[in-house]
This record gives structure tokens, C-alpha cells and sequence, in this order.
């Protein structure tokens, strides 16, 4: 077994629990920073891992398919050694690239056909050669290939789409039974359990899944549009029905108050471009509350940038010099907050931990999420 | 004495020295990364210390009147205080900045009146404010207010310029003898020596500023376009006439070849874009010579950047993984070119000066010159 419950919150349905793979040990509940072409933006791997604390971080498929490409990752010996990154990896299955490329993908039974965003070239993915690409990027954690519909889909594509995601699935397990991992390390493969904002889909698509006996299982198609508490109620939905001793991964979400409640729901791993992206645009995530840094207030505020934070940043850079910086647009200030915002968000992740080993989570997660969402 | 020479090459003009500032020591010949607005595009102040060894950052006057001003800096304790840096800071005086804005500046006796680059707003830098503004940002070394002529400048044009910029220099001066820096620390005013390609205006002028018996000589007006013997025979022409017991600082100077040559002609200080800026454009240097990375020769090679590095992407990452961030237009390139490049030139300074301290300068020079210039 990959995965080990340890410990589960009195008061809610969080959950503590650690998941075995072949690059080292994952502690949930976790966040996993997205390093789309295996590159966290404007992080190095160093600081990832002695200042931010990442234990796995995400590849896109889509990216690495088109570049370097996976011939060029075969001969690295895959993408941790390519990367120079030896902690886990997860992957995407590229589905939600490709579908986002509107107007130059044609979606059939057979996958999805679709041009390059870089060059234009015509490519085809399907459940079969996403798994071959995955298995030759060498991530720890591969993940099914399924259509994301659009989160306003109404009821009859919406079943029409997961029937078509369910056929897509048996053919990715397939194709995964019959091969193995080239670089010799166990490769974990988990079903996307979807249905957009339809209960009894989702509940559907969650008992569908199990069948697999999978090493974890994945929501997606939530944070699309639809209302929070609509995404909250989908959660509970969906791991009211998934099996308490495998990790559930919310893809694609969120912010820090989005955070505290899916885990307070039962989710154990997270991934999402917002602490990189927002604060690429000056969004600071802190345990007070959110500070654009843009903002005239901060200019000669010469206090440290979060001084409760976890980063040699947020000590060392006062907020009136990170805020001349993201003026100035110097790329320094990108890598400042980025670094920032990605201690936080595992900073936010092993407290969230800590309290619930601790068994006081639910009322830490309700006097955090008071803070979280205040403008400073 | 600020300055100590400690050893001089026995068979050319290479010198061995130590200058001291109240924010430590600078062991010369030494190369100062270029921190335009107190940031070097793309490094962490963590590791321009730990990693590439940077002993003094250079800051441009021009943008940090601009912005955040001087008010702000002021408040803020000074630029060491604002950006978080403790060690040595040179800033220019501006003027080079100032005369690159064709169109929108106008020269006369008094000074030069400019529109800003950012909102067009109008300004007039004279002798007397560009110390005023250096001493508010408190850089231990201060530079003249100079004219800088094209590169291309007729002798007449020259010597009316190097005149303007004499009557300047003693404005400086006078405005540097009647005030002092408001953190406390000893500020240095360094005079530039001008005159263009004219060796007899070049020696006039390297007479003329000795009489403000000065912590420490520039040169300026050099690399401008000019052939590389040119410049090296007006450094030659320059250095015979300056006093061997002050530090010589040639402006904006350059490739790795134009610094070793220089040293041999006696130059102790340099800085130059030329690693940060051409590192984000996939240039690097290294002791084995020119590596353009978005060559698809590097595609597949997966040994490290630079295994004689001394920074830890050098060995961390790859060459084909680097080609890879660099092709994909990843920031994270140009952090590891920039840290790389930076790297590179301090430990071609740190190497210069110890076989001039060992006195076998002359001969590790004229291998390595051979060498750096190569393409690979
Ligand atoms: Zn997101
Ligand atoms: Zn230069």
C-alpha cells in the first residue's frame, strides 16, 4: 500500500497521512508547486527544497510532450534526472492543455486531435499515448486522460462527456497494465473522478473509479467558474464515496481559504499556479492576509515582506523594496514573491497537518480562514 | 589610505590591492555586478555573496533618482539599508544615462535637463545635485558628473566636452568638500578621466583630475565602439600618467579578454551588463570559451553547464536541460545564465589576482585569453 492514514480529525473529515513513492515520502495533506516544463517558475530547485519545503512537484505533459520532447527525455533517463530534480514528480495528463486550445483541437472516441500553441505542428493525443508519454517522462504519479468539460456545461453533456472519460479511462489502465516504467521505479496512475457541478454524477463517476484500485484518486473540473460553495459541496459529494485509504487530489485549486476547507473536506494534495502567477503580478499570500504589493500604502514601509514567514525573503527584503522592484518590473520581484508565496503555501499545508495530528484542526482552519481572505 | 597596493606583477602593469570601505574590503582587480535600480537582474543578494563571491555592487544613479527617489531612500537609511545589502556599493553619477536619452535632454554649462524614460516628466541633473543624490543614496563610492562623447567624437568636439566635464569636476568637488554623508559612513568621489581616442587629450586629463588628490581614478568614454587595441593603448596612455597608489576603475568594461587585458595594463575595478545581460540572452562564458546555448548542439548533452564552475547550477544542471528553459523562454534561464555568467567573471578577477600575487600573471593571462575567446 502507497498510501498510510495516520492520523483523521474528530471534527471533520481532514486527514493526515503520508504516500510512498520511489523518490521519497509525501506528507498530506500536501501542495504540490507546478513546475510546467520542469521548471517551477523563477524557483530553483535548491530553494524548493531548503526554503519552500516542497516534497513533489508537477509537470505538465502537454509542455514536456512538445518540448524537449520525449525522445530527448528518454535519453536524460527521464525527467527527475533531466531536471536535475530528485523528489517526486505528478503529472497532468495534458487533457486540460490540450482542451483549453480552442478552435485548434477536434475531440472524437478516438482522443483529441489538436495543433501546437509553439510551431502549429498536428497532434493527437489519446488514453493510450498519454500514458506511453507519461511513462517516459518517468512521473511518480501519472494521472488518467479525461475531458474537462467547461464548468457552465449543462446536465446532458455533462454525462455525455464523463461516459466518454469512463471508456477513456479503461483503455489508460489498460494500456498502463501492459507497460512499465522504463527507468525502473514504480509508477502510480490515478483515475479523474469528474461530473461538474451535478451530484449524482459526480457520485457516479466516484464509484465508477474504484474499480481500478487505484494508488489515489483525483477530483477535477472543480474551480472552473462555479461558486465555492458549489466546489465545497462537490467535494463532500465525491469523498463521501472514495475509499478513506487512498489520498484524494483536488486538481487545479486554490486559494489558501480554498485550501483549509477542501482539506477540512477530506482532500489530502493540492496543486495550482496561483502562488507562482499571482505573484508574478505582485499578490502576496500571507498568514494575515493578502497584500498587493503594487498598492502606494506599502512604499516606505520598510518592514520585513512577511515577518512571520519561512523564506530567507521574507526576512531579508523589506516590503518598500519589493514593491520598488514589481514597479520597476525587475524580475527579482517575481522571484521574491514567488518564493514567498510557495513557503507559504507549504508553510499553510504543514501547520494544517500539525493541527490535525495535534486533533485541534477544525478550530485553527476557522480562525485562519478569517485572516486569509483580508486585503491588507 | 583607502587603498594598499600589495603586489605588482613583475612582467606587466598587474596589480595586486586592497580598497577599504566602511562596508569591508574589496580585493582588487575586482568585478562589480551591475544592480541597476539595487537589484542584479535575476540574483538573490544571498548569492551574489555565497555563490559568486561579488564583494561590491554597482548602482545606477539615473534610475534610483527616478526610482523610488531619493526621499524614499532617504527615509529608508540609504540604498545598503533599502536593498538589503551590506557590503560595498559604487554608483555612477547618472550622466552616462542621461546623454543616452537623445531627443529628450539638452546640455549646457549648468548641467543637463532630461524627460524621465518612465513618465516624461522633466529634471536637471548638474554637478552639484548628482552628489547631493549620491550622497542620499549613500554609495561608498561616488562618481563625477561627466560628459560621455560618442565613441565616434572629432578631437575638437573631444577636448570642448573634456573641458566642460574638467569645469564640472571641480563643482563636484566643491559640493563633495562642503558635505557629508547623512548615514555616517565614508562616501569616496572618484573624478573620470575622459578625452576620448586622443592619447594627448587622455593624458591632460589624467593630469588634470590628480590635483583632487582623489580615493581612486575612473576611466570612462571607453568601449564605445572603438577598436579593442584603441581602447587598450588609452588605458596604457592613461595608466602611465595616473599615481600607482589609487585604484583605477574602467567603466562599463567588459568581455572576460577586455578585463584580463586591461589588468595587465593595470586596471584594479570593472563592471559590465555584459554577464547579466547576455546571460538572458543565452550567452555564457566560461574558462573554456563561449558557450551559445540555444544552440541545437546542446540539445542532448546532458553533462553539467560548467563542471569548473563555481556556483551550484554550474553543476546542478545540465547543459541540454538549460537549453531547454532557454529555448522555452523560462525566467529560470535567465537566472542560472545570469548567476552562472556572474560566477564566471568574479572567479576570473579572484584567479587573476592570485597569480599576480603568485607573479606568474603574465603567462596565465596569455593562455587564458586564448582560450576565452573561443566559440564552443
Ligand atoms: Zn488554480
Ligand atoms: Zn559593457
Amino acid at each position: 500500500m502507497r498510501f498510510t492514514l495516520e492520523h483523521t480529525d474528530p471534527r471533520s473529515s481532514a486527514r493526515a497521512g503520508v504516500f510512498r513513492t520511489d523518490h521519497g515520502e509525501i506528507r498530506t495533506p500536501i501542495f504540490m508547486p507546478v513546475g510546467t516544463v520542469g521548471s517551477v517558475k523563477g524557483v530553483f530547485h535548491r530553494d524548493l527544497v531548503e526554503e519552500v519545503g516542497a516534497q513533489i512537484i508537477l509537470g505538465n505533459t502537454y509542455h514536456l510532450y512538445l518540448r524537449p520532447g520525449t525522445e530527448t527525455l528518454y535519453k536524460a533517463g527521464g525527467l527527475h534526472r533531466f531536471a536535475g530534480w530528485d523528489r517526486p514528480i505528478l503529472t497532468d495528463s495534458g487533457g486540460f492543455q490540450v482542451f483549453s486550445l480552442t478552435g485548434i483541437r477536434k475531440l472524437t472516441e478516438e482522443g483529441c486531435r489538436f495543433q501546437s500553441h509553439i510551431d502549429g505542428s498536428r497532434h493527437l493525443f489519446t488514453p493510450e499515448n498519454v500514458i506511453d508519454t507519461q511513462r517516459l517522462i518517468g512521473a511518480d504519479i501519472m494521472m488518467a486522460f479525461d475531458e474537462c468539460p467547461p464548468g457552465t456545461a449543462e446536465y446532458g453533456y455533462a454525462a455525455q462527456s464523463w461516459a466518454r472519460t469512463s471508456r477513456w479511462l479503461e483503455r489508460c489502465f489498460d494500456r498502463y497494465r501492459r507497460t512499465e516504467c522504463p527507468y525502473g521505479h514504480h509508477q502510480s496512475l490515478f483515475p479523474i473522478v469528474q461530473g461538474c457541478t451535478y451530484a449524482d454524477l459526480r457520485r457516479q463517476s466516484a464509484e465508477f473509479v474504484q474499480q481500478f484500485d487505484a494508488d489515489g484518486y483525483a477530483i477535477g473540473g472543480l474551480a472552473v467558474g462555479e461558486p465555492a460553495p458549489v466546489m465545497y459541496e462537490m467535494i463532500e459529494t465525491v469523498n463521501a464515496v472514495l475509499p478513506q485509504d487512498r489520498p484524494r487530489y483536488l486538481m487545479g485549486v486554490g486559494t489558501p481559504v480554498n485550501i483549509l476547507e477542501a482539506i477540512e473536506r477530506g482532500v489530502d494534495m493540492f496543486d495550482c499556479v496561483m502562488p507562482t502567477r499571482n505573484g508574478r503580478n505582485g499578490m502576496l499570500f500571507t498568514s494575515e492576509g493578502i497584500v498587493n504589493i503594487r498598492n502606494r500604502k506599502w512604499a516606505e514601509d520598510f518592514s520585513p515582506i512577511d515577518p512571520m514567514g519561512h523564506t530567507f525573503v521574507d526576512t531579508h527584503y523589506s516590503k518598500a523594496y519589493l514593491r520598488h522592484l514589481t514597479v520597476a518590473g525587475e524580475m527579482m520581484a517575481a522571484q521574491i514573491a514567488s518564493l514567498h508565496n510557495l513557503g507559504f503555501y507549504l508553510w499553510l499545508v504543514r501547520e494544517a497537518r500539525g493541527h490535525i495530528v495535534a486533533g485541534d484542526f477544525a478550530a485553527w482552519k476557522t480562525e485562519m480562514v478569517e485572516k486569509l481572505g483580508r486585503r491588507l
